[in-house]
């Protein structure tokens, strides 16, 4: 806690073990792969950065309002949103708002407690992007905020700052950014023709007409009717008009994946007329939580049926508890880093999808998990039996050093590794990006390293699949190639 | 995925860590234990092996179509297990399936995708199998499967490859096979009076009889009537015919041991007459799923009482939801690498059980389990109270380099290693077995070597706990001596 | 088992890891805090003995017969508690009983097992107190058994063992006891005005008069209205009865915090009406499980709001399965090694305290859990984001070299270290203390030191916050200071 700066310094072996023998393996591999483009196949990037390629205007906007990494650990010891000027649910937009809090007080704020991040992931890519991204060489404290602050600000809004250049600098192929099913797809619209347009895309993130439970889910069907012409108000015409959005998203957004981020992994398969049934209690608001809960269930498998025929690969991200802490939720809305995971269960709850399209070779889905109990007991089994079934990487809050090792240690034995699909990034901080692949690269040089010096695989293998981590299974899991 | 032969070695240091201090004193540690028998107390080879000693046919239906771990990860990467020739229900010895596919070409489609289990246990399994067994010294890959292929199968037709002369080459002491109550036990009957009499032994394993789920639950019941002379349309025949037949493999195929592949872990301790009530309920084939499940459970207490006087050591199974493919299960049968772990739990599901017997020192019941979270949470602290119970080692999906440390790592502050029982291999593959009982050694090994290393125990008490661990324990447990 | 005594050394890099690099930095920082003092913030020693400061009485009284890790063990092998002269309920306290064993014959059989101990903690605890305490250089076997207990217990006669001499020799700042909430705190009284009055405090443990499953709770509660002078047979003068009980073990027992060992994590916010009608089930002894459930849940949210007024340090300690053996309950009674961990639920579970007082800034809740496998999915992203939740160390059958390593490489990533609270000893067994304190600081060296080496964090933030995890956050989280 003291305030006296100290270096900052990225060392070159960094998260590769303390294990000598582990440390030379992992570092030859790395060289191999380090400088690989970066593919970012699943995130949560604002389109409009790189459609409109405007200079981000100042560090405390950019690096600490929207990341709930950083904001949920201020909070958890005492620091009040309000003190970090995190813009109110309702407020969102309004200036005034904006500049009730001075963003060098909120930057200062943060500098002080620094602390609290040694040994996160955000204290890790917080650090390197200073180093890496800013040229830092003191580590960021109480002391030096003010300076910090100044230089990042200077330097955001020089020409090699703007997003497009930053895409070239951080050596990234493509990104995916995440939409939802209503969304117009203006941003990515814009791209097209440009020397960006297959290098960002969009994926098709439908929760807003699939979760009845959201307070603008009636609204949501409504409007998915004006906008594809289907009569949303019967069963039929709302699945004709979900498959005419996600036509509308290859076409206008090339997309190549769907994304759902629902409460549990729970799929259905309902006779037709239960289906009809079900979705005119949803449709009229009068459906239980049991039955929004089947509703889910029940679209996950009809999406599943979609994707073997237009090819897009599904994600399915279930588990969290969303907005747990309800005065952050009344106040500041969704996302405020008060979603919790809680146990999901996969086994019984795929099974009605599974039965009907786990054999199928034209499937794939790609699932993830907040629930590390289940990477070695269900998720590891079923992608190393079901050929429809990928895992994809460890996710949110295992999405660290630790986690990511934890999570080719508990999975990798029964799935082996071409059952997985390289890394994800899921962010919003997009300057973290080339970190977290970092990370991401080094942990798997390190795993690789250590099944080397175990005498388990070969480093010839260790190379081969150090690629396949890095890029070669990234691109072929979501048809990039 | 190079086809390029590559060097196959096993190296003498394999899975003794990265740690130079841990692998030096790892070495010291299995030097001593290396040479042991095999004693394999749980596994399913074929009594038939033993009894005709006839030599193996070829390579692919050795080592490729009984081995679901091999097979599931194959069809995983999206192969037809029609192209792997995989026998077909109800088609099992219809040679014309049989030839419908040439072993050869399996075998040239496995040698392919070899590639796919780097880091598996069936990868290192295969490739010991490969060097040590058959001495080959190049990787399998797709430019050498068809010299490996005639190779093995020329070498499986020399006398040193007949089934007893691997028990010898093995170091087999023992191995228990597992048998259906209702089996004959001709072959075990035809191994009296040889030298292999003691080494091939039976094991109960009643579920035929005891779960009502299974479609030929009333005709097996009625069956164990006919085979045993007793009356099985009422409770107290049923539970006489059962003892009966466990006294038939102690006296024709010198069991020591039950074995119980149950859904969950639920024992139920009911009154006489509710038994009655709920034995009729399933002999007449109208039990409900739950009234099925409560009559495994209560089952698993009356054998418990059984053990109590015959003396067999109870085995108990739980958690693999089985069968979770549909569409494999109704073209393919069992076994066929979809069954699936599931969240299994023991504390509350055992207490009928352990309220009644847990602390009767004439029984021995052995834990397993395929739910890692399980170790430190509830079988851990069960094993180092209750003087009833003992823990299996690492099974099935976790019987595996990383899964073996994990289990010593989560079981042994708790439980000691006094409460464990030793490596079992709980296999159908012959020819894996050194190596399945090497990696144990190994992995022991290098537990022990790190507590060494970690000055928590002394060199003296690590090689006393490596010769329990790898002979001294199972051999008691299993009261093999 | 051989009987031969051989060397005991407690080698100086114990538990620093068997990487050398490690070591060398855990070394480095043991160095730093290995002589601050210890603070014992929650545990179960008798306040007794530092209020009459009498001597202990016999090496099997003090070591063996009250530590239920030591005799679960010998039980789990088949050693009767008969031959141990564990005391019988309602027996204690009868010397006929105490005299029916010779304590020289427990510690005898004791002894000769062990071994059962290698790689558990209770044999390092052992191990620990026998060199450091007693000055012991042989390892305890069948052989030196009745001399180390003769030199054991004479050395106890000594002034140098008197408990208050072993508070400075052990150089023990302060140490809470637990006392039930109708406890008189006599003990703590004896002390007031002594130099150990602000080194033995209390702490306030209403589980009697709140788990309305206990046999005597509806005594108890007419005795907290006795004692208090409040009505209590409706539920507003059973809070006031509660409330000033609460102020009682503050003033005359010096307590900073209150504890609660529910068998779940389960809260609940009822309207007022509902309150008094469950209260009125529960003092009339008719209520169900499930509404004594929920009245555990209901007050662990009125002790949450009694907390903010009084400042009182809230523990949760949830998730064991209490005297799961029924014979050894019926016979022994409670805490006799027979209560066994449960899966455990936070999210949904704390979500109704959470929500009425989560983000208040005056309340400090410390949760603990016997599930480990909601360190990563639950408590890290709890605490990682509520103002009052903090994290308590690995404990019971966590409280272990291995366990405390899961705790710190599962939770600080998501929490950091700032969230969690330092190390409890949790423990009955005075003379383990030192040890027990001394585990703890190794392990987070060796977790600092492994942050370090694979250079994630600086030596500099490593020394800092080796301080704080043995010192400043216990000394912060319970208001000592």
């Amino acid at each position: 806690m003291t305030s006296a700066p100290i270096q900052l310094e990225m060392h070159p072996d960094r998260l590769f073990s303390s294990d000598k023998t582990v440390v030379a393996i992992a570092r030859e591999l790395y060289e191999e792969i380090k400088d690989l483009p970066i593919v970012s196949p699943h995130g949560h990037t604002d389109p409009r950065w790189f459609s409109e390629n405007q200079n981000f205007q100042n560090a405390t906007d950019l690096l600490i309002k929207p990341d709930h990494y950083v904001f949920r650990m201020l909070y958890s010891q005492g620091i009040p949103l309000e003190a970090l000027a995190i813009p109110q649910r309702g407020l969102q937009g309004d200036r005034s708002q904006d500049n009730a809090v001075d963003p060098l007080e909120v930057w200062q704020i943060f500098a002080k407690h620094y602390y609290l991040f040694a040994g996160t992931p955000s204290g890790y890519w917080l650090d390197s992007t200073f180093a890496n991204v800013f040229g830092f060489k003191e580590k960021l404290c109480e002391a030096n905020a003010a300076d910090y602050y100044h230089e990042i600000n200077r330097q955001l809004q020089s020409p090699a700052f703007a997003p497009r250049a930053l895409m070239d600098k951080f050596n990234i192929e493509v990104i995916a950014t995440t939409e939802g099913a209503l969304d117009e797809l203006k941003q990515h619209q814009k791209l097209t023709g440009t020397d960006f347009e297959k290098r960002v895309i969009t994926t098709f993130r439908p929760d807003d007409v699939v979760d009845a439970s959201r307070e603008d889910f009636v609204a949501n069907v409504q409007q998915l009717g004006d906008i594809t012409g289907c009569d949303t108000s019967n069963w039929q015409g709302y699945l004709q008009a979900i498959q005419a959005r996600r036509q509308y998203f290859i076409e206008h957004g090339r997309a190549t994946a769907t994304d759902h981020g629902h409460p549990t992994a729970l799929t259905a398969d309902l006779s037709l007329s239960e289906c009809e049934a079900l979705f005119q209690k949803c449709v009229s608001g009068e459906a239980t939580a049991a039955q929004q809960e089947l509703f889910r269930g029940q679209m996950l498998t009809e999406l599943a049926g979609m994707s073997i025929k237009d090819g897009l690969v599904m994600q399915i991200h279930p588990g969290a508890h969303r907005d747990h802490n309800k005065r952050i939720f009344d106040i500041y809305g969704r996302d405020k880093g008060a979603d919790i995971p809680s146990q999901t269960e996969y086994v019984k709850a795929l099974k009605p999808l599974l039965s009907k399209y786990g054999n199928n070779m034209d499937l794939r889905i790609i699932l993830f998990t907040l629930d590390e109990t289940t990477y070695s007991r269900e998720l590891a089994p079923l992608a190393g039996h079901y050929p429809t079934l990928k895992l994809g990487p460890a996710w949110w809050f295992h999405d660290s050093p630790a986690g990511m090792l934890r999570f080719r240690q508990q999975v990798t034995e029964t799935a082996g590794f071409y059952n997985t699909v390289g890394f994800n990034d899921d962010t919003r901080a997009f300057l973290s990006i080339p970190a977290r692949h970092d990370v991401a690269r080094r942990v798997d040089c390190r795993y690789l390293a250590e099944l080397v010096a175990n005498h388990q695989i070969t480093l010839a293998d260790a190379k081969a699949l150090a690629y396949q981590l890095t890029y070669g299974l990234v691109t072929k899991a979501y048809n990039f190639k």
